[in-house]
């Protein structure tokens, strides 16, 4: 059932905290259940929850289209490999459907059923609510951004397929001028990628629960997520710990055991990348995971220009990193 | 002055209008307004000029990045470089104020204006409508977004400069394991994803004047933008012709012509995405460029795994390739 009660029920909740506790204890582990905050605390938390579960849904997509495309591996080689990555550190629940998945062969046993499903993805909307909420509160959450675009982009088959006789086919079977691409690289990329989108779903509760008053507890809402719930996974392990030693933790990146898990994987995102752009095969959402990453560690971004760019064609201002204050330029007089 | 016109006025319109041709006819050139459908239509069109600005703000400042950290160029060469690149294709308002503002010294001569701005580029909304717009159409344009996602992330400077110290410097100043970056590599690969960008905006207000009963005529809109605004361009004049040509035409990227501009520069949207993967420049603009080319052109995307993965954990149906109707699979069963 579900384990995130909605907001505003303080009271229903204890009342009923003893019954998840012994269900908790019979698993000797801690309830998966918890009171998030008021109002629609629990619903804006649901929301960000499928969010995330947009991106990772998105990256996974990728990393199936680059075990396919480029490595050439058969449905039973694919679930092989997802299932031996839910063994290790990508444990989770969509990792491991997606492993059954794989298995699962069509009617009649002829053909396997992924294959015969139309990739068309529909949306309910809550990935969408989530980017759109995202955007209102001007907190960067591309990775959930891209995997709506693509189920978008997706749903456009009719012009994607009249695209290829101007544009070219996409997926070039042998690319033959990059370093060789492994199994081990896209995992260590996925896992990357991972981190990547639920730091994004976590940077943006941190400023809804700032600006929407929640009172969000950020390793509470790791906690909840671990159980139960369609992103469950094991990195949430980690997430808890770092929200749990630091509750105002800005940014997932900022807690240095979980940066150093995406920092050490770097190179495999830029191997993944490499590939994917001299293959042809589509992977925005994996681009984006390394984009969001040395953005994140950049300390100079060239959006300097931008404000120039601004101040120049709207007087719109800008600020100095040498003084306080705001200016305006007339830049085409001396 | 303005040169879009709010929707519901057309008598108005009618009125002016000889004025403007009378204006235009002095610059040998057809008026660059219009009057361009009822209601919203108008402020529809300025919201989505607003968007692709964003997106190609990005872009510019993504080459900008490239020039100066990979390929060392500066100010005076960057001012020389994009003004010879607005003498040709690209051609447009917003690259050859680029120019300009390179060339701007600070007061007293003493170090080039660009360098003293605060690189946290603000919004007042109109890219961030755009986009959520977009989202609630359906309509994918990943360009727009990732630079409304960026400008939030220029804010975070102080959180950027603190992941540095986990995740390592960006900007690796000599990569070494990629083939040579030129400045015509960058230059060609900007061209593609301006043009995708506009596909993106144009793309969004075909599907918002169906839906919105806005009676578009999307050549009038590409000739509005001609003169007079910020993101008027050469590339423009293609964009007038093929929906010209074409009224109904679902996305520039079908227009045989501006679709062989843009496959003819993949080659050089790939060089410039490994530059900056190996480099750690962040150019997420760029890669989401590749990512829409790539995608649009690809006849099957992994979207089918989405869709089984949807039906797997929620019930949520698919369909198939191969016959009509709607499927659920109980996909743990045989």
């Amino acid at each position: 059932g579900p384990s995130i009660m909605p907001g505003g029920q303080k009271e229903a909740y204890e009342a009923a905290r003893p019954i998840f506790e012994a269900v908790a204890a019979r698993a000797g582990d801690a309830p998966c259940t918890a009171y998030l905050g008021p109002r629609s605390a629990g619903h804006y938390v649901k929301m960000v929850h499928n969010g995330i579960e947009y991106g990772v849904m998105q990256l996974i997509a990728e990393t199936y289209a680059l075990l396919k495309a480029v490595l050439g591996k058969s449905n039973q080689e694919l679930a092989d490999i997802y299932a031996s990555w839910n063994d290790a550190e990508l444990n989770s629940y969509l990792v491991e459907i997606t492993s059954h998945i794989f298995r699962r062969r069509d009617e009649g046993g002829k053909s396997y059923l992924v294959d015969e499903i139309l990739g068309e993805a529909e949306q309910l909307g809550t990935g969408m609510w989530t980017s759109q909420s995202a955007m209102d509160l001007h907190v960067p959450v591309p990775g959930i951004d891209i995997a709506v675009a693509m189920r978008s982009l997706s749903a456009l088959e009719a012009q994607r397929k009249a695209a290829q006789s101007f544009l070219g086919p996409a997926y070039v079977p042998h690319p033959t001028d990059d370093e060789t691409l492994s199994v081990e690289h896209i995992r260590r990329a996925l896992y990357a990628g991972m981190i990547m989108t639920y730091a994004q779903g976590f940077a943006q509760l941190r400023v809804a629960s700032n600006k929407l008053e929640y009172q969000l507890s950020l390793d509470d809402v790791a906690r909840v997520w671990r159980g139960g719930c369609i992103i469950r996974a094991a990195l949430l392990a980690g997430v808890e710990r770092a929200f749990g030693g630091a509750p105002d933790l800005g940014n997932l990146l900022l807690d240095s055991e979980m940066a150093a898990r995406v920092a050490e994987r770097r190179k495999d995102l830029v191997r993944v990348a490499k590939a994917g752009a001299s293959s042809g095969v589509p992977i925005p959402g994996l681009m984006t995971s390394l984009g969001y990453l040395d953005s994140f560690r950049a300390g100079w971004l060239p959006l300097n220009l931008v404000q120039a760019q601004r101040d120049y064609f709207g007087a719109h201002t800008y600020r100095r990193v040498d003084r306080e204050g705001v200016f305006h330029t007339e830049w085409t007089g001396e």
